[in-house]
């Protein structure tokens, strides 16, 4: 299997990874956004960021305050700060091979459209890496409520190759 | 340890498989019902199925529209929906050691008896494998909404033997 | 890598690990604890427990009838009642590494505040382990409902050294 070249790929869509989350001084978050051990890497929950790492909204409940169609972009972005997160610990995007993915949308009473939600983690990964390595298994629930009101979080775990 | 028949004990107890996940035209999942990698095999959100494969209810909230006796059987019948979607990836269901699931339930307000509804999925699992071979970890949690309003999703790791 | 003296530090923090989780007869959870395969242990959702096994509350809704600070001393218990879980199983505490958390808060409508609170676990994970071998990744999440209406459940994944 050739080893993609992600980051090329990311600048010839436009894509741009998001720094580092930053937070408000309040907010602790005492755990790794990734966590190696052996040739996995568990991928924290994350949310969608502005380049500058602060925490992106729409902030709100899917299908009340928030579109389909915006969900969709927020899940894409998610993926953006998902990858940012592996690129930090990994110091690349190519040696990584997709597992599983848990997609959480902050729904509004009433909306159970969540994988049409996830899908738009799931597209951008896919067209990055391809569907051998970039195939994975997917849950895509929704939930009562997420940090910060954000409409979607999403946690994984990844092969490092 | 002996490997276990297990198709032969799901037709002593009169259960079928059912088919692969049919949707709507406009519902979209990119993504693997089954990832396998090296031995270990990540079993998306399944939910229920009819034999057709199409998505089964009873839809809506367990507590309200749904009752706890027809959730077990939902939980159930989710169990038989991941066994066929292993089976279709493996060829077989006797090569699997069961690690975790995690139940979602799709709860009414104030219905907090998940684990009676996923002990559906667990009661099977165990019966067909035995408590070596069948026994998991377990979560079991009341989510907001489950696409297409079905009453219980799960999902899950297995070791391939 | 000293392995550190689990049992030890809890002592001195005048921490009791609880007894094993005792439930109303009527209450069946048929699913281990902890489920170790190879060097893995998969931990099945776990809640405060009190130190003779019994659920612990305060039961309820965190951000209504429970505060941020209750909640997040709910997740420390959790995360006792984990440890418990894995001594039983393992036998000892000292040769855990810790991979990741999913936490779940029982959330009012609202309240977002969820890492404030699972940081209770992550918190006395880390005092107690140090930074490298109680380093993880994690999730925390708002749910619905959570069984006997316990205000925090958290499952996880570590490894066997």
């Amino acid at each position: 299997m050739d080893k993609p070249d992600i980051e090329g790929r990311l600048e010839q869509l436009g894509l741009v990874l998001p720094a580092k989350l930053t937070t408000p001084t309040e907010v602790r978050l005492p755990f790794k956004m990734v966590r190696v051990r052996g040739n996995i890497a568990y991928v924290s929950g994350h949310g969608p960021q502005h380049e500058d790492g602060s925490t992106a909204g729409p902030f709100g409940k899917v299908g009340a305050d928030i579109s389909l169609e915006q969900a969709y972009d927020a899940a894409k972005s998610t993926a953006l700060s998902i990858l940012a997160s592996i690129k930090r610990e990994l110091g690349t995007l190519d040696n990584v091979y997709w597992l599983k993915a848990l997609g959480m949308v902050n729904a509004a009473p009433g909306f159970n459209q969540t994988p049409a939600v996830i899908n738009g983690f799931s597209d951008l990964i896919l067209e990055l890496y391809g569907a051998e390595q970039g195939g994975h298994a997917r849950s895509a629930i929704g939930v009562a409520e997420l940090p910060f009101d954000i409409p979607v979080e999403i946690e994984a775990m990844v092969e490092v190759l």
